[in-house]
């Protein structure tokens, strides 16, 4: 066995979501131990949220600051640090801890605002350290072997995406007490947007990773159904690729009925795929004139990277925790390299700064032609 | 029984797709005789299709004009006619009819240009006879359940329309040996529409049909990807209602992987539908924090609108031969009310002229938005 | 157009469910005329019944026997009869219309007696003529499409089959105002067997239709769950077949949650296909080590005998009346070629007399096993 | 936190399957730390399997018998052994590491021999240790909740249970180089079972946990359909349980087009359920009389048990590993009460020595049955 890699995190105390989810994530392939975190703003329930956690004592930090100097200092140091916080408080540990020469593994979206992100950039060009970015529905196998056909040419070339990613949880005014719909729906921890920043991104990482297709410019409808919600929750956009294919997107926080429904489906010269993230395992793929067929993870037509990060046989369903898995299972795999010299195997093809920067992109764009009457945008 | 009234058909010769689809339709429930035909420009056509329909060689027509004259000066001439013609060739005999006071059923769209509409409309206007227009798919038994689930406020105040209509056969150039795909890619005899013509026009019209909105303006991409086409095969749109609602439309005949996908969602306040034309028998119904519903046609959940021109009880699937018959089915029934003055139904909705004039109208504006950057355009 | 043949029906009358479903079908292909009746055994039913469908008032019939008789006599008289009657009403007019030299379509299962189906076979076998059963369930496209792929061989040797028929209406004690549920729980009337003879024969007859397969044994164990129902109304079967092939065979009418849901699972040493009658324009079929794949009745993959009695194209979807019209649709053409000597077209194979023979030995053997421990009984 | 728990494995070296997937379940709730193992009875491969698990060498044994006693002997020792060899290898090291007084975690079925299975749980009442069965599918929330819903009365008196099991992956004759589907075909090591073994169990456990139906007798046919297999590849078995519910059991490895498809359904006098193990996220629920609804894990209905173990909300599929994490986490909560004496939460029904019996004693019943003509076979 390699050594296991050394983990800090940034947030995710008792009472966040998103947190416990990075650790099952980092758990589930062995490759990493959580160490040390500065887990809340808050002092007691940062100490007690890492003792809830096995973090010894010592390296619990009352502010990442302290944390990124400390580790920084030991020589058993962190390898990497997890950003778990809310978007606003992205870019004070990112920096902090690329300059401290710590590895950054950052929830996404990037940051609340352009400026933020911008900074990230800048610290990660400075510093040379890894910058990874958890759009975790990259990881699933599926969507990895569909980028490697549409890669391939096995779509031929590519004319039309749709992609949505619908919810219903915020279909009525968020209870103050829901620590998540609270800071997801107030500007000035989520940033300008709300649904189209935090799944909207999530649709159009997931439809450029697959596709590879780079977009041109963009027009936007976003709405704020619920009476006084001060952030969007239902997004409309059309998208136009370089290279003349066309694309849909729409995500909504108010489709009454959807859960956590990503649904991407693409269509070329010869053939289209569909996928639905609450049924992962399976895609289907239709060659032009031929019957639809449904590859499944680890199934008959499982290939290239659709083989990678497989941790059962077909027919056992892995989900999401398993392709947030394979993020961290990546970050440490390059992380390795970069200690030990081992090359990154083909087909590792983690998210990192310059998706970020993207979807930050993305979002600005969709505001920008929302606000102007759905005007084309370039990005 | 109620006397069986009697059919004419324009169009529908040998070779012609729609045209067996209206007598079919026109035969299930068994209260419409064919009786008369001009059933091709071409003479011998004509008259060999006629014999093959049983049809008397004496009310076989070389021409609609023939038609509608000879039928109306019989005492047992024809109570409607059904012009099941290319888009170009609406006007000219629905209007023959009509004058000849002839009531007429037309296939959709409503004709190949405004000003061909507008004319339909005024003989309409002058006649007062009856105009049916065959948006089919508003036969479904789901589908009236729907609109009247939505007329009774049981989804909220509607909020998010998503509609799409998406297929694969013209993913190639048209063979011109293919009648149907031959005359559907011609601006000549289509319209200026392609793909929005053929099928976005039930697109829209569905929409409309089920929720009761009232579009107040569009923004559309329309694309011809498949090169040298001279109408367009995807259509972009997205959609804003009187009274704050939006709406996606999606349709799409290079969708490799889909044979005929009609699928409508629905999102209110308080619920959401969603169904889907390829299973037409179920529509799930999502009351907002309460699990998915599966409502079936004829099953637990049916009531009201969806009890009407049921023909077997639930899981004995119904399609869409069964929802075209009950566009006829109502047809007779409206037509026995104009001879016999009994009243129509609760629950009779048939699309007429203001559905085909509408249709136009949305043609006209999606192309005009898109010829214009995809600016907003009211209808 | 080849004349319409002329059909009279036995039973049907007001209140009936399967005589309006038999006429729907005789009508969509348009090859039958429905001109005489003895559609009660109530005079005034029958009269009334008759004048609701427009069949002459001299061709209403007070009685089978009568109408048997006249109907011989007319040189316009019926070419065939469709008996819509309950099980133990079927031997009667059978015969009776056999012995007049008239044709026979027969509603399933064959009778309510083996005695009764014993005396039909014998009428057939002397009489010559056509004597069709309305296993209607043997319509479906994908069915014939699946019979011919398994004949060709594209399953390999055939290993496992898997049938199932269960509903839930019958899981409460029956209305004794639902016409439909009182008969068929009335031994006198259906036959010794409830559920197993009213889904568990099509059950039977469409996986021996799908797969050729003879059964050689079988052992079963019947249960009626509702107390006081006189008949089962669960039926569990082993099957064996002649080449070593097995199977399992499912029907229940208290299985809540199923409304009609008849599904067939066929697997041979090289593919399997399975398939749903709730959902009947899809099939999938997977070979042996590669991705399953789902055929579309009239889609990529039709052909053969899958591709006859289409009336539309794929995505348009056909249902339960289609399947039964493409009976009422090979019985014309075998009358047809009865008549005029054309012979009958490749791929038609309809339900017949040996079916409804063997219907009734698999009710027999099923409650010969059940009354003797689950015994194996010969067929 | 609560410290952790230490964990030892015997068997799981390189080249197993289940080994990894116990590892990653143990891992995946942050309870156990694995720290000692006999991992191959090859020396070499234990001590390099070890090396790749960081296994401290000092605690990587070359026999169960001597890690048994090492383990008992440490201060540190470990708090309980999973067994992951082939069964005919589990009642050795089982009854040793009970006999060292340490809880044991078993991999099913519970022996390849009823003699072996009786001597664990003798071990087992002799030294009052832990015993848990890892049945890994009755870890899932919707069958959590099935569970509980069927206890509750929700189903009303339960009537008929459909399970089945059906897989692909021993279509053809073993690969000898397959060294699960090698031992798995190999009476000397997966006992005189092969499918109905393999995961006949698993599908007789499922419904009996979730049913809590106690089987009275069962009935058999047991068939190896590929030519030479030493043991059965398809599995059809009649249930009757106390009380009078019936049932069918399917299980089979040459279904070809299935991967791993465990699907359960029950019905009551008033409802039904149904679920697939390939969609674990969620199941059907149907109350007689109303429409069906789609209940979903972590979603609208979940309540009960069915919101224990859950790690994710509705909409983030979680899968087979999560499942199988559940038992690990519950072997945790129960030893801990064993050293704490904090009580076991309720909704805690981890399989255990008895579920083992009872899956020993189903497949001598099918094998017995088989042989003697389908006979009826008390369990």
């Amino acid at each position: 066995m390699t050594q296991k890699l050394k983990l800090g995190m940034v947030g995710g105390g008792r009472g966040a979501f998103i947190g416990a989810v990075h650790r099952i994530a980092a758990r589930i392939d062995d490759e990493w131990d959580l160490v040390a975190g500065a887990l809340s703003s808050d002092p007691d329930r940062a100490a007690a949220s890492a003792a809830d956690l096995g973090i010894d004592a010592t390296r619990s930090y009352a502010s990442y600051a302290d944390m990124a100097k400390s580790e920084a200092a030991r020589a058993d140091g962190i390898d990497a640090v997890a950003i778990v916080t809310p978007n606003h408080m992205h870019a004070g540990p990112a920096i902090a801890f690329l300059e401290a020469g710590i590895h950054v593994i950052c929830d996404k979206p990037l940051s609340a605002t352009m400026e933020d992100a911008l900074k990230i950039e800048d610290a990660v060009k400075r510093t040379g350290k890894l910058f990874i970015l958890t759009h975790n529905y990259t990881g699933y196998p599926m969507m990895r072997q569909a980028r490697e056909m549409i890669a391939n040419g096995e779509l031929g070339d590519l004319r039309m995406v749709h992609v949505e990613y619908v919810q219903d949880w915020l279909t009525e005014a968020a209870d103050p007490n829901n620590k998540q719909a609270d800071w997801r729906t107030d500007p000035a921890r989520s940033g300008a947007g709300g649904c189209v920043g935090d799944i909207g991104t999530h649709a159009f990482n997931l439809a450029s990773y697959v596709t590879g297709l780079e977009t041109q410019k963009l027009a936007a409808d976003l709405t704020a159904f619920v009476p006084d919600r001060r952030v969007d929750d239902n997004v409309e956009v059309m998208l136009r690729f370089k290279g003349g294919a066309k694309g849909m997107l729409w995500a909504s926080q108010i489709a009454v009925g959807n859960e956590n429904a990503l649904r991407l489906r693409v269509f070329g010269t010869k053939g289209g795929i569909e996928w639905d993230q609450e049924t992962p395992n399976q895609m289907t793929f239709t060659r032009f004139g031929e019957p639809k067929q449904i590859y499944t993870r680890g199934g008959a037509a499982a290939a290239g990277a659709g083989l990678r990060n497989l941790r059962t046989p077909g027919g056992h369903p892995e989900g999401y925790l398993e392709a947030f898995a394979t993020i961290y299972a990546e970050a440490a795999q390059i992380i390795q390299v970069k200690k030990d010299g081992i090359g990154v195997p083909d087909g590792v093809h983690t998210p990192d700064i310059s998706d970020g920067i993207l979807g930050m992109k993305f979002i600005a764009a969709c505001i920008d032609s929302s606000n102007n009457d759905t005007a084309w945008v370039s990005l």
